[in-house]
């Protein structure tokens, strides 16, 4: 069975030594979080990963989810106990408002918390996850009323939450939507439709289940300016509690690749009573909220799997007696050395280490500037880490998603044939980490939202910061003999993602799909040199503590590492420019019926 | 449901148009096998395995194999009668020789064969796949009476074959294998020992089942040098027919992955009597014809996976509407435009489709060498299609699984949400192509098998023959104004190759760990560059014909897949070199506690 350890003291280095994160002691809930405390937090809820929800993966997967045909879901064995457990600890609102009894702290350590639950469950990590993006719309667009009414249950964890957006005709372009809302004389809306790919659609752990749900008013606008969101519970609220089942039914499971222990739903409304979240017709901007933190939390997901699946192929190349080291046997009382002395396992292994690091460190950059975006006074500020927000989720979301896939499938090569049979683990974290990929905007939308959208939003504004940043952290350290050669392969690709940006801007404006054919090499140009930023600036860091407090095995891995992902991953930017500048033709040209 | 459609159009341009089949009619089996011959015998296996195989594939998926408590295996519903058809129809032994019941087509043909058949139901194909690499070595290494005994069955189809190589204790060393051989006065062999991962080790589609099992004989030396090769069939040979049971069992089957229709054992040899195949203690040369073989086919299951999820996808982009063309709408009497006039569709759709035709080629090319070095009576030409054999088996075994797998992984992920879930099929053909990686020697074995063995072999005389043709080739046509813009890159890219081969000759004497450590980018690279000279011989065919009978679309579509081959991915060469160039350094300094 495999197995998990929450990776803490890799976090707290980032938290302390990286980002400092004792400077923002001056914003709402960081005072009392200081690093011990942070350290205490994430090291028990750690250990709840660990020791409850890692042993129930596996089962998870085995059982699945049930659906029986009243509709009711039963999830797997374990689940409902790990669920009123988790909550009874405080786990899910860890990061939420305290008026709605939430803990408070910042939003990076419950993202570093998310982490450590995903590695351990994913499809369990989910029901929590979709609740809290649930909450965190409501809490943005909802009335008092609303947020009274479900903001505490649902943090509290007798709730859950979900979000309704894909229909069968469209997940993409949610424009074609459906489903319809008619007013009532009390204010309330009655919602009919078909909703699919619901998670957490329906199950067994929570007396109600709060649906977010986009509909479309009768009379309102074609399009995606027609569409409004709802909240529409199971069960209708009442008193403290729930009242009348509502007109909703879970009208089948989907069979998957994996996440099974996530009840998928294909969600059926048939006149279910709702209530308008946010303006009418104004839906989209306010389901967005919850579908950016969503989106964080699916590249969460992909440098999830990526960790754990890292962590139990270091554990066999160390075990597996297989071959002898071709620079000389190095197990001489064994019949074979481990697989860990071959250079290609090797490959693997630093390839995973170094994407799982530098990946962790771009969440914590950009969970940090969610939090000084929602609890800095400084206007600046704010806008910066808005600014930085909007490049980065797509960023995280794509890039993390692909490279934690490639991750999981890498670690599974690790183990052979062994790696190819079920009880092993492997291709379990291979499966669940191939849905990150694809849900909450398949990561070709993801590019296309990068390049699209938020490259020339403000005039570039967010780009040409993130460009200066880059270069004046390069300009900074390029003088340092010992910070060169970090900094100076990292100014290399940076001039390839500013010439591909350049490449975009006199390109297309004239032929727009030259954009398009572009995109997905420029999400990926940009997460090299984004990850590549937060290598150099972990060189940093480490050096400045090996300065310090002599040199400790941790901190000379954390340079061993950076050397590698400069000279083996960052190559690959400039392959990544030449193809971003190859232009459209070569997609384009083929008439559609020659494919 | 998924569909299938063999693509004999395409396999005949490469043996009509690009490799000129006609040329080698002076050899045997060449002879009648017009082009014509060969276009009506594909067009008939390609139907068998349109319409028998493909409907067979989510079937074989759902049911898997069924282990009864007596060891017997159950194979899904129809598979049975579908192999009695493909035996009945003569498609086992379509390359075998005639002396024992084969058709004594050229290999080609069958290597063609092979490829509609793993993508119809790789599962399915697995069987006689398996049956023919036993064939194979039971022909080179058995004495007649052992072929007399077991080839014209296997052959025929009544008898199946299987290569009893792992232990739970070794894979990729072999020199750890401890199964027993004791010799009997009769000349005959007692086995005893456990086998894993026996792919079709035991099934209800045969009345018997053929084992060539790598096993010690008591006293033999140690290691690699002390393994010899025992035939030991589930039923003892007896008239015509079979005779008793023979000890050995099945004692269980894996739950795996994916290729559920096939039954992967572990095998219990308990005494078992089995006869030698060849020579004492030269039982892996022996094997090794088998895992050629098997490598090759193996190879042919990556591309015949990715393949087959590319029609699919295709389909899919065709079909689904969702979202706006950029360029301009395409569609407007529909509430949305296909997805295939997506730029970033096109991307997933052209990559796979350049992988799949160019890996066609590389698959053809390989075979036809099989056919010079068996068939041919010129002994120069049977050396130098041995050394390409040599170097280009292990380049079509990694590099043709690993596209093959990311090709099906991009078909997935056209299909969104859709292709996460199992009844559209897409997720199997991901689960399905990931065993290609591993299985066979996984695919970093076979990058060292490239480097460590395969190039310096001869005094690099394979590497260089390979140089010349490539080298020949671009100085031939650098000149044409219409060829340029193919070789042009070509060239670039071989010199690439060269830098690398130059590097490894240069470095890794000094430290072998230098060549491990490259050794995986050098088979990707290696793999860019020999796909890359088949696109360049299909461009010049594809222009040869448009000189001739005018344009007709598959020729202009060969072009431009050429031409998107050329500017997307061949830029990559140069990332891989420089990966290579950077040593061992960044991969060994590492202290293993350290991961």
């Amino acid at each position: 069975m495999p197995t998990y350890k929450a990776p803490v003291e890799d976090t707290m280095f980032l938290l302390r030594d990286v980002f400092n994160i004792a400077r923002y002691d001056n914003l709402p809930g960081f005072a009392d979080a200081t690093p011990d405390t942070i350290e205490a937090v994430l090291s028990e809820g750690g250990k709840f990963c660990e020791e409850v929800l890692a042993p129930l993966n596996q089962i998870g997967d085995r059982e699945g989810c049930k659906r029986a045909t009243d509709g009711s879901v039963a999830t797997p064995k374990g689940f409902k106990e790990a669920y009123k457990q988790m909550a009874d600890g405080g786990w899910i609102g860890l990061s939420s408002d305290e008026k709605y009894g939430g803990q408070g702290l910042p939003f990076v350590i419950g993202a570093a918390m998310n982490e450590y639950m995903s590695s351990a469950n994913m499809a369990f990590a989910m029901y929590p996850g979709l609740t809290l993006g649930a909450c965190r719309a409501i809490r943005i667009h909802g009335t008092e009323e609303i947020r009274n009414t479900y903001l505490p249950k649902m943090i509290g964890g007798q709730w859950t939450g979900t979000m309704n957006l894909t229909e069968p005709h469209c997940g993409t372009d949610l424009g074609l939507i459906k489903t319809k809302a008619a007013k009532q004389p009390d204010g309330s809306y009655k919602i009919t439709g078909t909703k699919i790919f619901i998670s957490a659609g329906e199950h067994d752990m929570a007396e109600n289940i709060v649906h977010l749900v986009l509909a479309r008013i009768e009379g309102a606008p074609e399009g995606v300016k027609g569409i409004s969101l709802f909240v529409v519970p199971k069960f209708l609220p009442k008193d403290d509690g729930v009242g009348e089942r509502n007109s909703l039914i879970c009208g089948s499971i989907e069979h998957k690749m994996g996440i099974h222990g996530n009840s998928t739903c294909v969600m059926n409304y048939d006149g279910a009573t709702g209530w308008l979240v946010g303006e009418e017709n104004r839906g989209l901007p306010a389901m967005f909220v919850m579908m950016n933190d969503a989106r964080l939390g699916v590249g969460i997901q992909g440098l999830a799997q990526g960790e754990v699946a890292y962590q139990n192929a270091v554990i066999y190349a160390k075990d597996r007696l297989q071959g002898r080291s071709i620079a000389g046997v190095k197990n001489p009382e064994k019949p074979a050395d481990p697989i860990i002395v071959h250079p290609d396992i090797r490959r693997n292994l630093m390839t995973m280490k170094a994407i799982n690091e530098g990946g962790r460190a771009l969440m914590i950059w950009i969970a940090l500037q969610a939090d000084l975006l929602s609890r800095s006074p400084d206007e600046k500020t704010k806008q910066i880490a808005d600014d930085y927000m909007g490049i980065l989720t797509p960023i995280l979301k794509g890039v993390m998603t692909d490279l934690g896939f490639q991750n999981a499938v890498m670690a599974q090569q690790v183990f052979g044939g062994h790696g190819y049979i079920a009880e092993h683990g492997m291709e379990q974290f291979v499966r669940d980490a191939r849905i990150a990929m694809i849900y909450e905007g398949a990561n070709g939308i993801q590019a296309l939202d990068l390049v699209g959208r938020k490259l020339p939003k403000d005039g570039g504004r967010a780009i040409t910061a993130f460009f200066n940043e880059v270069s004046g952290f390069v300009k900074e350290n390029e003088a340092d003999e010992k910070m060169k050669s970090f900094v100076g392969p990292l100014g290399e690709s940076l001039k390839h993602l500013q010439g591909a940006t350049m490449w975009f801007m006199q390109n297309a404006m004239k032929r727009p799909d030259n954009a398009g054919a572009g995109s997905y090499d420029y999400m990926h140009l940009f997460g090299l040199v984004a990850i590549g930023y937060m290598w150099a600036q972990m060189a940093k860091a480490a050096l400045a503590k090996k300065n310090g407090n002599g040199s400790a095995p941790q901190i000379d891995a954390k340079l061993m590492t950076a050397k590698f992902f400069v000279e083996r991953m960052l190559p690959e930017t400039g392959a990544h420019l030449k193809r971003i500048q190859s232009g459209a033709d070569n997609l384009m040209d083929m008439p559609a019926e020659a494919f």
